[in-house]
């Protein structure tokens, strides 16, 4: 029975940590003692075993538990479940690292436009990627619009609705939707641009294909959506059913996880076919590393069989001066988000993120 | 505009808490600096307002910030991003308690089963319900039908699904849930009893509600979810439609989450409609204290408005001989929760069953 390799950090002292590793095996599989596992198939097939545990130093060691492909049904939640169910109650446990079967991946697929199906919405070859937010919440539709229409004059490659812009009564998604995508669509035509204008996505199931049906309607052909806020089940079910939409994923919620964040952000929801990962980078508004933000833009692009690359999508609280070290950091296969900082110049916005476009333009050169 | 407000507790150096405060509310309202709100109804009725910063010692502060009801759109996963979307990545933040408006509570609802209809399902009156649950996962139908069948024989109120058990190869969901529910009904017929077997759900909203429709052709009413498994919007969607089925909600993946237990276990998740709450009872093998349990059970069953109060289920690594003590801790209107140490009794499992339901039964009395 093929099996996927997992890696926890765990506190714990070092004469009890091979007990504590056989018993988390247990919790993360079959949730009883071994001694009561009486069918041989499930004891060979089905228990969690154990495979390595490194003594990193100060009390924490870093333990490698082999649980059975089969336990996850193949199914999203299921495999989070599997994962880090139970064991997330520990509050001295975090999930590093995951090393997937084939199968695995197979079944879940990875993203399905990638680095590339990006560049050939917004036509931008061989530079990083341009994109900006259109905020604040409580704007109704045409102010929205107004602003989605300059940025699209300035040129930039991606416009993404906040991810609070959701399905409210002063600005319900239909009639966000709608505006937004007549305006960078008008822009587009009369400046000769490609500017995609990325709606951002919520509630149930149900409701998140409603909305891709009036983002078809409007010719768009990318989303926003927060994983952990819509749920891993529902974004799986999202990218399988629409592998002609590109997806961008978006950290929100994700912060609270004992996840680390390469592994939630760069190769779970890559995994499950988020086609751009939106994180907080470094010196921002938040507290990831320098070191945190490189990982998560490993795992994002990392060659890993069959599945494409995932774009990596600095953002929160940048400003146009990072614009040479961002790129300097993140190279050209990158979205650079920048969104309070360019919707801060105000009637000078067109103009600004012309000065954006133009900085990354000649970046490549 | 009505205001719910959300308090959060924060670590910070006291001369930087109110700045910080003041970040926060944006943060997670409108996301741009209050300077950039041209909009004067943005500014009076959407922009976060920091209602009270309380120093509680040693560089740690209880923050409350008051955020417009509208901008969650009356739906469960915005409503978490807007509690705790982009917050959540700060890694010294934690949510720990929410007052809700009345509109919110009566869009969201509340458990529409509750104790009462838990109750009715069982026949227990006057004492608390006993369950156990299905292991291990890897067992095929007939194997864990044969448990239930033992587990009914016995009197036990409810039999739920390990929260592994999903729609895996070994077990398909319908294969095990027409097996179980066949199982407990006979043993019902023959001994006049009137166990509940509860089946546990996984997947997205399609799959849910295929199997929910598996479980109503099988004659059951109650069924086992894992929230953040299957995402609260999902789960939310679950509770509205099918309003005559009774919903345990289990903690799994909840745990890595920094939000209080209380709050999401006991309030969020009754919120959004579960009937009964299982959560780590202290002194098993998990690391929730006492206190944190008490929470929990105080949320779970709280007056409130026109709410129904949720069961608590304490649970994880429980025995018999702690069953007077958590009658006591928790009175009656509980579901104890013995699974792994009911089932090693093996052969004498309906014995062990039968010793279980004459001490609740006594201890009622």
């Amino acid at each position: 029975m093929n099996r996927f390799v997992v890696t926890y950090r765990m506190r714990s002292e070092a004469r009890a940590i091979e007990a504590r590793a056989e018993a988390f095996a247990l919790e993360q599989s079959v949730e009883v003692p071994r001694a009561m596992v009486d069918d041989p198939r499930v004891r060979d097939d089905i228990v969690g075993r154990v495979e390595a545990i490194e003594d990193r130093g100060g009390g924490v060691f870093h333990v490698r538990i082999a649980l059975a492909e089969a336990t996850t049904g193949f199914e999203a939640g299921q495999l989070m479940n599997m994962l880090f169910g139970n064991s997330s109650i520990h509050d001295d446990v975090a999930l590093i690292d995951i090393a997937f079967t084939r199968a695995l991946v197979e079944a879940f697929g990875g993203p399905r436009q990638g680095i590339d199906g990006l560049r050939r919405r917004t036509g931008a070859a061989g530079r990083a990627m341009t994109c900006s937010a259109l905020k604040p919440q409580g704007l109704p539709p045409e102010a929205l619009a107004a602003l989605a229409a300059r940025l699209a004059q300035g040129g930039i490659d991606l416009i993404k609705d906040d991810h609070g812009l959701a399905d409210q009564a002063y600005s319900p998604f239909g009639a966000r939707v709608r505006a937004c995508a007549a305006a960078v669509h008008q822009a587009n035509r009369a400046g000769g641009g490609r500017t995609v204008y990325v709606p951002s996505l919520s509630g149930n199931l149900d409701q998140l294909r409603d909305q891709v049906s009036i983002v078809r309607q409007e010719g768009l052909d990318a989303v926003l959506v927060a994983p952990m806020v819509i749920g891993l089940p529902a974004f799986h079910a999202l990218a399988r059913a629409y592998p002609d939409i590109a997806f961008m994923a978006h950290p929100a919620l994700a912060g609270a996880q004992r996840i680390a964040p390469e592994l939630l952000l760069g190769t779970l929801f890559r995994l499950l076919g988020a086609d751009a990962v939106i994180f907080p980078n470094h010196g921002g508004r938040f507290g990831y590393s320098t070191e945190t933000c490189r990982r998560i833009a490993a795992a994002a692009r990392k060659p890993w069989d069959s599945v494409r690359a995932a774009v990596p999508v600095p953002a929160g609280g940048m400003s146009l001066e990072r614009v040479p070290e961002m790129l300097d950091f993140y190279g050209r296969d990158t979205i650079l988000l920048i969104g309070g900082a360019l919707l801060a110049a105000r009637e000078r916005l067109t103009e600004e993120t012309r000065a954006l476009v133009r900085r990354v333009a000649e970046s490549a050169s």
